[in-house]
């Protein structure tokens, strides 16, 4: 499982400290090749930390050696002296490695605006790199938890190569990804151009479109590391497929583990007149805080849908629009449908289809409802 | 007060038996001249209700004389049927009052996707037409209440003349026009042209910054009704400033009343590029839940202001971005700034300012904390 499933990596997951209660906080994940081809993905916010800014500059490269993660703070909002913190942890890494800093990604999460603890940061990840191993995996998916309440790993297995990865991320999900720390490695043998074309085809559809609340983090990173060690170069339909497959499992295992949920809901737009507008409306959908409280409330509050589908450019006609809630066309024809107390909400599995009748073009984004207890989580969590 | 502070206008507000819990939920404003110029400004959602779209007709031949309102039910995605209703209760109006079915506005907030119970509402209306008066502007307010814990109104009086207003809004507050219905009325003589310049540089700059929770109705209406009856006409910039105080005024009690908030936001936006710029960052960060969270846990979160900030399209240089919290620059230069102890929070308005360094232009925009009495309030309302 993990970033260990495929040849070719070790990694590592330790507590060096910057946790104030103790727990692992370190995660690092080393390439030992052949291949060291990368291609990553980044926050679309303006507002970047220093990580995102010094491996934005990596992945230019193309090669990536090894990745080291932190939770437990941010290194976002911290000036100057963040990236040079921020660099100082990649030579770190490289000096105890005998690698080029220039091919270290660095990858941080937790509190925005905090300096990190350099002190315990950097004696971190020489106990890390003594503790690399092929079966490192789990524990590196471990330190780089925050809220998270489950560490979230996913593996696709083909015959002669691998596709896996770990995740990180519980709230400020939003799209231009989620907020996520997402390290994918394979052992198939790909160039860094082929990998960097799989891995923003399947972020478009996955992470991009996981939508918990609407809020977009500073240190969005998604990377794909490829060691070749397989010796195997699939056709490319498959390989991006393996690494959509396994992002579309990360994304899942992020809603469902999303701060203070109680809903997981699937927003289904269909036949749009682009995919793009189909995308528009089912944001405009996902981020409805009524709608959201409605369905923590287990209330087929159509009327909600249609108000935040109103608010879109999106081609539709108000009297053609058709809402469904776990099968239930409870909205027909921009008015009252079939009888509302026929849908059962009682699962946490809630399915939203907005018919738009406007095109052929469909589009389905993940979010959750809204609750007591996200208000509580992050009224006391300082991030 | 209300709707009659002004000379030329009668009111009422009765319980016609629309809301089941026997409360006021039928109000009556009626504009006995000698002129019956109006103006109207009414939600910006595609999706309008059945009085909304019959509103906007009678308002482009630029004279009401009267406006009925009933609170219990938005008539909202109610088809053909819906806008039948609404005309049949414009008809019962001038009918009962001797006037043009072309000149009478109506109004309904309360659920959507269901029809009303004319049987009730009609025979409502010769109620109210016999309870009309010109101290009944207290009573209309009282009668468009849904989940307002308070009835609000405003006056603004000069020496000889008047302008006065009603509204109602406690939830689905967002801009292109706060989910309000609001009457104003002024017995200046002043023609329809003059009051909807006036009415709409009012609306831009107060209900329109409104945004309480981001989600936008089917039904706003803000409408301004002159009677004339003074035989004054006010210079236009003293006019326009007496009806900006009013909305101003109203748009504070919508914010004040906000369903669940014990925060009330100012969210100000300074040295922007341009007011558009000024208002899509207010907008961002007034929408931003995380954030909306962390005020309501007196947390001055700034790295959430700057994530915000960071999502949108405004001129800005991310490490020249300041931000202050109820007067401490707790973020300067994009990193950290004051000692964010120093920030008091313990009472009910927040001010936060946004300091883009981009240009001079800036615009304020007003919301409240994400609570979870708001989210109890909206996971039991089914509107």
């Amino acid at each position: 499982m993990s970033v260990t499933a495929a040849q070719g990596f070790t990694a590592a997951g330790i507590a060096a400290g910057i946790k104030e209660n103790g727990n692992p906080d370190l995660a690092l994940v080393v390439n030992n090749g052949p291949r060291l081809a990368a291609a990553g993905v980044f926050t679309s916010n303006r507002v970047k930390a220093a990580p995102v800014l010094w491996s934005e500059q990596v992945l230019k490269g193309g090669q990536v050696s090894a990745v080291i993660l932190n939770s437990g703070g941010a290194n976002a909002c911290t000036g100057p002296k963040g990236f040079q913190d921020t660099h100082a942890t990649a030579e770190k890494v490289a000096d105890t490695l005998g690698l080029n800093a220039a091919e270290v990604a660095v990858a941080s999460t937790g509190l925005i605006g905090l300096l990190l603890p350099m002190d315990k940061l950097l004696p971190g990840v020489e106990t890390a790199v003594g503790q690399l191993s092929e079966h490192g995996g789990e524990k590196a998916a471990i330190a780089i938890k925050t809220t998270d309440s489950v560490h979230k790993t996913a593996v696709v297995t083909k015959s002669d190569w691998t596709v896996g990865g770990m995740a990180k991320g519980a709230g400020m999900l939003a799209p231009g990804l989620a907020t996520m720390l997402v390290v994918l490695t394979t052992d198939a043998d790909v160039e860094s151009d082929v990998l960097d074309r799989a891995l923003r085809a399947a972020t478009r559809t996955t992470f991009d479109r996981v939508d918990s609340d609407g809020c977009m983090s500073t240190n969005d990173t998604v990377l794909l590391l490829a060691s070749g060690a397989s010796q195997v170069t699939p056709e490319y339909g498959e390989f991006a497929e393996a690494v959509r497959a396994v992002c579309d499992d990360l994304g899942q295992q992020l809603i469902r583990d999303a701060e203070g949920a109680s809903k997981d809901i699937k927003v289904e737009v269909v036949n749009a007149a682009s995919e793009d507008e189909a995308v528009e409306v089912g944001r405009s959908i996902a981020r409805n805080n009524l709608l959201k409280c409605a369905i923590h409330g287990e209330d087929p509050n159509w009327g909600r849908v249609l108000s935040a589908i109103g608010t879109t450019k999106a081609a539709f006609e108000p009297d053609q629009l058709n809402v469904a809630i776990n099968g239930v066309w409870v909205c027909k024809n921009g008015g009252v449908g079939e009888d509302r107390d026929k849908v059962d909400m009682r699962y946490r599995e809630v399915h939203i289809v907005a018919d738009l009748a406007a095109g052929s073009e469909t589009a389905t984004i993940w979010t959750n409802d809204l609750t007591a207890d996200y208000v509580h989580e992050n009224s006391a969590y300082s991030s």
